[in-house]
């Protein structure tokens, strides 16, 4: 890499977090994954968080109002399903759904789950992700922010925008970059490799 | 109405816009009415915007890869057949939309509608409305802007966020309101009833 590159990637790494829009998907235990296909989740590609991954099955999300078909697993497996989708999504299921961090779904509504080897009813777990910053401690650092935290942040984008009470999630195995869902990503005209800034 | 009443609306209406979602929708002219029902626009109900209303007619929008039934067509009558969706709608027809301003159609692309007696095929005319904020004279000069200007508008939102590059259009005919779409209307989860405030 010449220095030039060199010095604005660091630059650039310093002042920004790239940002990713995340689409519809489920998390699912290791039994569901063998209800569902008949076996554990197999890789397909890694994802941009350390460890995780898009798995090559997919399944059948079902509401009372709609479905969607073909939706991403992310693996690997989790301790309890959870099923992420967008606002827009939420009313072609025609289900009424929170907004929560991943992992929060207590008492948020649930769906079904199709897959080529059988059917899953979730009593609970169908969230709409809200929107977060995956920091490593160093980052944080950096930024001065701290896990849990919640700050602005301005986006680069097409449609540029400031995203408030952005949650700021901190761990040894997350690469920095915000997560945001479809009707965010589009709000603000978002395109792979936008950069977003984290508002002092 | 009370004296408090009365004047928390005045402080309200001094210091916020109310902001609305447009859900997807569609202008014809009075021949293209014709073609599509038969017969010009009938008002099925009057919307914000003082002259303008949703009509009984609903047309199906069909793109190259998937199609929308029983869209909104809004009247009265324009010069000019526009079709304005969200950034989602747009992928889930197979069209690649531009963000533009209402009228601003030149080199977009098109889309077929039909409606219970005939269908026509629009050459152009497909956009992702262009967020923006409707005011009277009066309002904009209570608000210190004008027509033409850009603006940054913090939503009071269940999600808040600020949208910057707010397009300010001015004109005796306007209602006061702020126009999302539902990308962005589900962005900053926004609620029928909630508040935006233009930042200086």
């Amino acid at each position: 890499m010449d220095p030039i590159t060199q010095i604005t990637d660091e630059i650039t790494r310093r002042l920004f977090v790239e940002l990713e829009a995340s689409g519809r998907h489920v998390h699912v235990t290791a039994q569901q994954a063998e209800t569902l296909f008949g076996h554990r989740l197999t890789p397909k590609r890694p994802l941009s968080q350390p460890g995780q991954y898009l798995a090559n099955e997919r399944v059948t999300v079902t509401g009372p109002k709609g479905e969607f078909r073909e939706v991403a697993v992310l693996g690997p497996e989790r301790k309890e399903a959870q099923v992420e989708v967008s606002l827009t999504d939420a009313r072609t299921l025609g289900i009424d759904v929170p907004v929560r961090l991943s992992g929060d779904t207590e008492g948020t509504p649930g769906a079904t789950l199709t897959g080529p080897k059988g059917k899953i009813v979730l009593p609970s777990g169908v969230i709409a992700a809200r929107r977060h910053i995956h920091l490593t401690p160093e980052a944080a650092e950096r930024f001065g922010v701290r896990g849990g935290q919640e700050v602005s942040l301005r986006t680069f984008t097409a449609r540029p925008l400031t995203f408030h009470h952005v949650a700021v999630r901190v761990s040894e195995d997350f690469a920095p970059y915000v997560h945001l869902d479809y009707d965010e990503a589009n709000a603000c005209g978002f395109r792979p490799g936008d950069l977003g800034r984290i508002l002092p």
